[in-house]
C-alpha cells in the first residue's frame, strides 16, 4: 500500500542534510558540523544523584501522569531565574516543553495557517525554518547589518509582508554567533508592537557568554504578549534530557496547554522532578561557569587558528558567546559543492545555504567550536584551509 | 496585544472537561474519571536502579543529543517483543515516541489535510479525537455491534466517505473495554486493504488481559504499510516516563523521522537508555503479571458492585482487559447533567458524550477501575448508585 500523505509533508525537509551529517558522525571525521555541547562537561554525577533521590523517596507520583503545563515547583524555579534576568514571569507564565524545539513547534501550530508569513533573520536557525515550513509558512527575511538588525528594514518588511510572527535569536545566534545591541532590541519591540506582530525570541545560548556583559532579552522590555520567549536546559545542563520552556502571557499558556495535550499530553514527570532536584540541590551557576570557561578557550583557539590558516582568504564572525563561528569565503567558492571534498579530507561543516530561506549564503559555512576538543580544532581548521587551497 | 491564532486553534478542545477533571483530583473525591494506572504498582526501585546504572557507567553520551528514530538497542528489544506477539517488525520498523499520544499526533501530522475524513469507532478514545480534530479532520464513525465492528457497515462507510485513515483500538478499547474477535480483525484488514485505506491500530491495553487468551493485533496479519501500530510503556511500566512506539513500513518511518525532527528533535536519550536497561535487566513479564492480577481484582470488584447496586437499572460492559467499564443508564438520564451532582456527592466519572464525534452516548459514562483502590471502588459505586437514584 502506497500512503497518500498530507500536503504539509511536501514542505518538510528532504533528508539530504541528514544523510550528509551521518558521515560526519564517523569517528575519523573532525566535525565542526553539529551543534552539540561538549559531552565531557555534562554534570553526570549530579544528574545521577538527582534521579536516584527522586526515585528513592518512595513517592510513586514521580512516575505518574502529570499536568500539561508542567510541574509547578519547577516552573517556580524557572520563573525566579527569568526574573533574575529581568524577564517578568510568574510561574503561570512558564510552560514546559521537550526542549525548545517543541516550543517552536507548538508556537507554529498555534499561529501558522498555510501561507502565513514568518519574518526571520537571514541567515536563521535551520530547525526553526524546518518547523515553520512543515506548517506551510512563507518566509520573508530581514537583512542583517553585519551584526544585529536594521530597524528601518524591519519596519518596511512588516509593512510590506504583514507577517504573522517575527522569529529572532538576538543573542549569539545560530548560525552566525552575532548579537543585537540593546538599542536594536528596543527597536524590535517598538516596531513589532506598533504593528501588532508578536516576536518569538529564541534564546538557547544566552548563558554561554565569553566576553562583555549580559544582554537583556527583548522579552525583558515587555510584560505583555508582545514577546514569546523560548528557553532550554539543552545548552546549560544536557540536551539528552529534552527540557525547555516557553515564557508567555496567560492566554497563550492556556492555548499551549490544549495544543500540547493533543501533541504528547505532557513532558516526562520524572524528568521534571529530577531537574527540579538538580536545580535546588546543586550549583547550576557554577556549572555554567565551567562550561563558559571551556568554550571560551575553544572559541579563542578556533579564532586564532582561522587567523593563522585563513588570514586574508576569508572573513568570519567573532562571537561573544554561543557555539558557532560563521566563515565566509570569496564568492567563487560554493560550500555545498566543497563539502564532499572536505568530508573526504576528514573534516565537516554545515554549508551556509541551508540557513537561508530565500537564497544566499553559498560561500559561507557554519563552524561549531563547542563539541570538538582543542586538539581537533587545531587539526580541523588546518585540514579545512588545505582543502580550500587545493580547490 | 491580542494574538491572532491559526484556524486549527478553533478546532482544538475547549477546556470544559479539563476544568471538570481538576475537581476530580481533589482528595475527597473518589474518581473513576481518569485513565491512570495504579501508582503503587510502579516498579520504582527497578527504574531507580536503571537510571542509577546508566548514569553511573561514565558514559556521557546518555545525556547527549540522540537519533530521531530512537536508540537502536531499545528498538531491537521492542522489535523482538513485537515479533513474539506475531507482529512482523525489524528494528528499522520501530520508531520511538513520547508516549503513544505523540504517535497519534505524528500520524495525524503526516496524513491529515484539513477536511480529510478519519473513520473511527463510536465511541472512541478522546485523546485521538482531540488530536485529529486539531488537524481539522472530519469524522465519520463506524457503528459497533455491541462488542466489535460490523464489517458491512465498515465497507459501506469507506465507500461513502473515502477516509484518509481508519483509527481503531481493537483490544480492550478506551472507553468501552470491548474487543474485536479474530474474524473481525481479519475483516478490517481485508476491507481496508481492498480500498487502500491505512488502519491506525492503537494498542495501549493489549497486555492488560484478565480473561481469555491473547488476541493477535490486526498488524500481525499484515507485513506491509496497511496497518500502523501504536504501542506504549505507559500502562505496563509507567506513564510519567513518556515512552511509546510506532510500528510501520520503512517509508513511513522515514517520514516520521522528518516530522519528529521538526517537532522535538528526538525522545530523551536518558529515558531510552534507562528503559533499555530496565527491559534487559529486570523481569518485565513478571511485573506485568503483577499488574494484571491487581487490576483483575479491581475489575471483578467493580463488576460485582455494579451488579449489587445497579442490578436492573443500568447495563454495562464486562471487559476481558484494560482499564474501563462502560455503563449505560436508561435514556432519560443525561450523564453530563448528572456530573455536578456526582461531584457534589464526591464521586466522579467521564460523561459518555465526550467519546462520540457525531452525537450520542448521553446516558452513558466511562468508569475506570485501575486507579481507585478496592475500598474506593466499593464506596464509590455505592455513592454513584445513590446519586442516580435520588435524581
Amino acid at each position: 500500500m502506497q500512503h497518500t500523505y498530507a500536503e504539509r509533508v511536501n514542505h518538510m525537509e528532504n533528508s539530504a542534510i541528514r544523510e550528509l551529517l551521518k558521515v560526519t558522525e564517523q569517528p575519523h571525521v573532525i566535525s565542526f558540523a553539529g551543534g552539540l555541547p561538549a559531552p565531557e562537561l555534562f554534570p553526570l554525577s549530579e544528574i545521577r544523584e538527582s534521579y536516584t533521590q527522586v526515585l528513592g523517596a518512595g513517592d510513586h507520583s514521580v512516575l505518574q501522569y502529570g499536568t500539561t503545563e508542567g510541574y509547578l515547583p519547577l516552573r517556580e524555579v524557572i520563573s525566579a531565574q527569568m526574573r533574575a534576568k529581568g524577564i517578568q514571569a510568574e510561574p503561570e507564565n512558564i510552560f514546559l516543553t521537550n526542549g525548545s524545539q517543541q516550543g517552536l513547534d507548538l508556537i507554529a501550530k498555534l499561529f501558522i495557517n498555510p501561507g502565513d508569513v514568518v519574518l526571520l533573520q537571514s541567515p536563521s536557525y535551520l530547525g526553526a525554518i524546518q518547523t515553520f515550513r512543515s506548517y506551510q509558512a512563507n518566509f520573508k527575511s530581514i537583512p542583517t547589518n553585519g551584526a544585529g538588525i536594521d530597524d528601518i528594514a524591519l519596519e518596511l518588511s512588516i509593512k510590506l509582508n504583514r507577517p504573522k510572527i517575527i522569529y529572532l535569536a538576538p543573542t549569539y545566534q545560530n548560525p552566525t554567533g552575532t548579537t543585537f545591541t540593546i538599542e536594536e532590541r528596543k527597536a524590535v519591540l517598538r516596531i513589532a508592537s506598533k504593528y501588532g506582530v508578536p516576536v518569538l525570541e529564541d534564546d538557547p545560548y544566552g548563558e554561554l557568554r565569553y566576553d562583555g556583559s549580559a544582554l537583556p532579552a527583548i522579552r525583558s522590555f515587555s510584560t505583555e504578549d508582545e514577546v514569546i520567549y523560548l528557553g532550554t536546559f539543552s545548552k546549560t545542563l544536557a540536551p539528552g534530557l529534552r527540557l525547555g520552556w516557553i515564557v508567555g502571557g496567560k492566554n497563550l499558556i492556556d492555548k499551549l496547554v490544549v495544543a500540547k495535550k493533543g501533541t504528547d499530553l505532557h513532558t516526562s514527570t520524572l524528568l521534571q522532578r529530577a531537574t527540579h532536584y538538580y536545580l535546588t540541590h546543586f550549583n547550576a551557576t557554577e556549572h555554567i561557569e565551567t562550561i563558559r570557561q571551556a568554550y571560551k578557550v575553544r572559541r579563542d583557539l578556533m579564532l586564532n587558528e582561522l587567523k593563522e590558516n585563513f588570514f586574508d582568504r576569508a572573513i568570519w564572525t567573532e562571537p561573544n558567546g554561543g557555539m558557532f563561528i560563521w566563515l565566509t569565503l570569496p564568492e567563487r567558492y560554493d560550500t555545498l559543492d566543497l563539502l564532499p571534498k572536505a568530508l573526504a579530507g576528514n573534516v565537516a561543516y554545515v554549508p551556509g545555504a541551508h540557513f537561508f530561506v530565500n537564497g544566499g549564503g553559498c560561500s559561507s559555512m557554519r563552524l561549531n567550536f563547542s563539541n570538538p576538543t582543542p586538539l581537533q580544532i587545531k587539526q580541523g581548521i588546518k585540514l579545512l584551509a588545505n582543502i580550500l587551497t587545493i580547490d
